[in-house]
């Protein structure tokens, strides 16, 4: 019989092959809500298999996206002859049926903060226009004839038409019938031509949102008409080839050429993305009329093509924190020649628009009072504090060991990726868990916080990250200077080598976790307050949704508070793009952010080297600052 | 002892080698001002040299543009052992000592219609900024200092930076010192980012107008701050190798490949005319933030790539009589990317900006209550008629003929053009000037008009345009059917070829001047008023100023008017597209003309038909209308 382990609680119950899956919850005293009755139409008892076969009778409830990332709703779900892992979706009972629109990362986003429909108000626009036909001697050009009938309808004094627009002018305005369809943006008395089309078309328009990561480039292809998000890609910052951190590519750009050189770099990235989506989803790029991005400051400067070398010199001045909205063709998106595109204020030169955008999807955009750290994980480590009064942000450099790069058998959270193990305290012998249950091909972020809060538990390391020696195991290879420790053994990994952590790997990890650990304190000590003085933690980055807390805290990546003090908001900046991609109130709301938000330099900041260097311990020098924590 | 010739008079005198040219124009008995008493310095005195070598001694009173085109002072001007050709400049008087900053075509221009240095407003303006230098923790990026400085200077309330100049930002704004050169445009409320240069670096600032022709395309190149003319280029249009009139170009551009082919063929020449103007002078072509473009509404819409065809569809509804300012970069015209690009507003399918730039240069424009004709004389002929309180035009196809098109030794008017021809009345042998006075390569359209004017009169072609067969003469070749007329032999000719007009070119000739004279025809009888009731006939076109009135006459082109009634204002089009790209008034004065004539579509015009068929004669099958001819 098959058996169904139920997470975050890890019950295991034993059921009859092809019985239904909520008999098994409730064999394993899990309370499922069905309020629909178990028809599959609220979507109330959404969960997600984590691995193994099950039958689920899609009844079209749930969006393609979801289905493939493994979501199902147990009502309709059958255990078939297979061992199965369900995750639960904690709070989904806030969705209140709205879930069919949100991708799995949204799920951990406190809806209130996402636009509804009546706030959708993207920067370009669609409506239908009456055009008159051409009249012989009545002195009007087809672009006096559609000129009037713009303004007529929008308001305005001016326009503003592409020479591209005025190309297509002609047969647009001889159609069938005087019908136009009009994509448009209004910019003061100013109403620019976006796209025209004849007759009245409009059916489904898309739009993307863009997370450009120093590492990693996350796009989703979005359904503008009814707020869907269609299907998301990620793959790496092809710039990473050319310098891992900010940094380095600041330094690598200094020559036009090199500038260039990144700027097709992380455009070829996202436009490879983009072609990927629309192939799959069969939808035309030219129909793509909004785009909304978020990046960080260099990755913008780069993305523009502008030098960014000035970011890293004193007095660290960006050329620019407010990108305009320029259109797709200018920066070179490719999409609808004449989309506006919408990039995420920056903050600092260290504090781009990535973070503004995260903080849209944090109490940090509302009107609480209460205190809460944000804390996004990639790259750059970037951090902000505060609350309706107040926010102050900074920026730590944590090397890309997270997101796998700088770790010799690092690899992103994908398929294949080991992202938690388990060490035999007695024998020191890992058992992992690798993403979509594929043989192992690497170690991601979580997969590495996982493994050496274990090995710290279990002894098998020390505070200072090196391995035990002096007791023989076959997982730790001593033979050279660095010793290494044998997650997965050769045999096991379908590319027929070891995969292994090395002392140097736990290094790049620990000055990661203690930069971004160090700069919280920081955060907190200019303020005069403490960690337990905190409503909520949010954690965000590409892999903030995997992070297990307990470990977290183990290794000393995390302050030691309870863990539902702690929010995982996943790729914020992503959802964030997704926001303001929709509506006008969010990207006025963020401009409100970035401009609030007050810049605290750490390369100035007296102290924080100090705390810093306290940081280069796991889990930390003070263990006062870990309780909780029990090494082995 | 070597001869001068003074022309028009056509007086040939005999003086000493070495002597003064004033000398001789005492001995021809031809009046010559000499206000400033022979100092050379008050210009009163110009005349141009059409052959031979003088001595004149140059006292920086002349640009370069003018000497390279032969002209002089007489008062400074020794007669060598040459014979020499003296040209007089009749317009002179009117110049009052400017004449130093105008091309040989604005002489011809009443001194009163050109803009003044009060005038002097280009769409693209410079100033010095000041910006200041970044400092830590302001939280203001470049871009932000940068706007805050442009709108306290200029006013405004936004500013439209362009990708490009972002690019520039971070290097100009950390200069020596806080200067910033801002060469920017107003619009409404918002300032356009032109260029930006570090410290204070205005010097010379560029311009170019150019006039777009069917046939031919001119390109001069200006220096903005003096308002000088610094030189012109004149070619051929590529797009003759795809049609010689505009109907032509519409349906060979039906196929959007095609169209493009056309656009980047009309681009190729007028960017090729540009590069040599630049090469030439050592001119950055970067440098050039201003261009005006004139030319008809088809020559326009292939310019911007639009499909031109319902410009020949009933109802005859372009897509654009005034095209938006859109930068150069978006049209394709290599200077300064960002230069903002006017042309001229058109006012019917074809009746294009070339006309309403050309009326610029004519009482027209003025507030003159005498009823005037404007007649441009190209490969479409059109023609303006009217005073300050109305203006109504119209367009013909005249076909390229007067261009040097569709004849068989048609060519432009340039170095070894026939200009003109006397015909032997007793033997039938022509003789003929070129040029430069150099061995003859063809005939242009004054050469063309001359020959058949002097053939008529002689009696050696009758009325219908057929040679005289059935006296001998060596100049009639009869051997086809299209007998020949050989202007010059074989053995006078560098490319050892007869040069000739054939009877199917005395045709095309005919067919060309009748559709003009037709149209003036039918224009004054839709308001009722013969030629008499004109003051003035205003004649442009790229071959206007070298049209000979009598001889234009004879062949029944213009109408039998006293020749102080003509004036000849040469490539109108482009003296207006000079005036333009200086001043605003003068723009505005443009639009306000093309909003004010009235299109009088000749194809449904009743009666054009009969006055067309009744013009194919010569002069005319109503001889009434040309009284003074007398014909062989």
């Amino acid at each position: 019989m098959p058996h169904v382990t139920f997470r975050p609680s890890g019950t295991i119950v034993e059921v009859p092959a092809f019985s239904p899956l909520l008999d098994a919850a409730k064999k394993a005293g899990i309370s499922v809500e069905i309020p629909c009755g178990g028809n599959g139409v609220c979507g109330k008892c959404l969960i997600k298999i984590e691995s193994g076969v099950v039958d689920f009778q899609d009844n079209g409830s749930l969006p393609k996206s979801m289905l493939d990332e493994g979501y199902v709703l147990i009502c309709k779900t059958n255990v078939m002859e297979d061992d199965v892992f369900v995750h639960a979706v904690t709070d989904l009972s806030k969705e209140k049926g709205k879930f069919s629109h949100l991708s799995e990362d949204m799920l951990h986003v406190d809806v209130s903060l996402l636009p509804t429909p009546k706030d959708f108000d993207p920067i370009a626009k669609q409506t239908i226009l009456s055009v008159s036909k051409p009249v012989m001697g009545d002195g009007l050009s087809d672009y006096d004839r559609f000129k009037k009938a713009v303004l007529n309808k929008l308001g305005g004094t001016e326009i503003d038409i592409p020479v591209s627009m005025l190309k297509v002018l002609p047969e647009v305005l001889r159609g069938d019938n005087d019908d136009v369809t009009l994509t448009y943006c209004i910019h003061g008395n100013m109403i620019k031509i976006v796209c025209i089309k004849p007759a009245s078309t409009i059916d489904v328009q898309f739009g993307i949102a863009v997370d450009i990561g120093t590492t990693t480039i996350a796009v989703q292809l979005v359904s503008m008409t009814k707020g869907d998000i269609v299907s998301s890609k990620t793959n790496y910052n092809a710039q990473i080839e050319c310098g891992l951190d900010v940094i380095s590519r600041i330094n690598y750009a200094r020559k036009p050429e090199k500038l260039e050189e990144l700027r097709m770099k992380v455009l070829g990235s996202i436009n490879r993305l983009i072609k990927e989506l629309v192939n799959e989803n069969k939808v035309d790029p030219k129909t793509i009329y909004n785009a909304s991005l978020a990046g960080n400051t260099t990755m913008i400067h780069l993305l523009l093509g502008i030098p960014p070398e000035y970011i890293r010199l004193e007095p660290y001045t960006p050329a620019v924190y407010q990108v305009p909205v320029y259109k797709a063709s200018e920066i070179g998106i490719d999409i609808a020649i004449n989309a506006p595109i919408y990039i995420a204020p920056s903050v600092g030169s260290y504090l781009g628009g990535d973070i503004t955008s995260g903080i849209l999807c944090t109490s940090l955009a509302t009107a609480s009072e209460e205190v809460c750290l944000f804390i996004d994980i990639g790259t750059n480590g970037e951090i902000v504090l505060g609350n309706n009064e107040f926010l102050i942000g900074c920026a730590c450099s944590a090397g890309p060991a997270f997101e796998g790069g700088s770790i010799e058998n690092g690899m992103r959270a994908s398929q294949g990726a080991i992202e938690r193990v388990e060490v035999n305290k007695e024998t020191g012998i890992a058992t992992y868990y690798t993403i979509g249950n594929k043989g192992p091909l690497g170690i991601c972020g979580s997969g590495m916080i996982s493994l050496i809060a274990s090995l710290l538990t279990t002894g098998w390391i020390d505070a200072a990250g090196k391995l035990k020696r002096n007791v023989s195991c076959k997982a730790i290879d001593q033979r050279e200077r660095n010793a290494k420790y044998i997650i997965a053994p050769a045999q096991e990994c379908p590319n027929g080598k070891d995969i292994f952590i090395s002392e140097a790997d736990i290094d790049n990890l620990i000055r990661a976790k203690a930069a971004i650990f160090s700069a919280c304190a920081v955060m907190l000590e200019s303020i005069e307050m403490n960690f337990s003085d905190l409503s909520k933690i949010y954690i965000a980055g590409g892999f903030g949704r995997y992070l297990d807390v307990e470990k977290s805290i183990t290794i000393g990546l995390i302050p030691d508070l309870p863990a539902d003090k702690y929010v995982f908001i996943g790729n914020s900046s992503m959802i964030g793009a997704y926001m303001t991609l929709h509506s006008k109130s969010h990207r006025r709301k963020e401009l409100e952010l970035s401009q609030k938000i007050t810049y605290l330099d750490l390369s100035t900041e007296a102290g924080y080297m100090d705390q810093y260097t306290g940081a280069l311990f796991l889990p930390h020098t003070d263990s006062r600052l870990f309780p909780s924590v029990k090494i082995g």
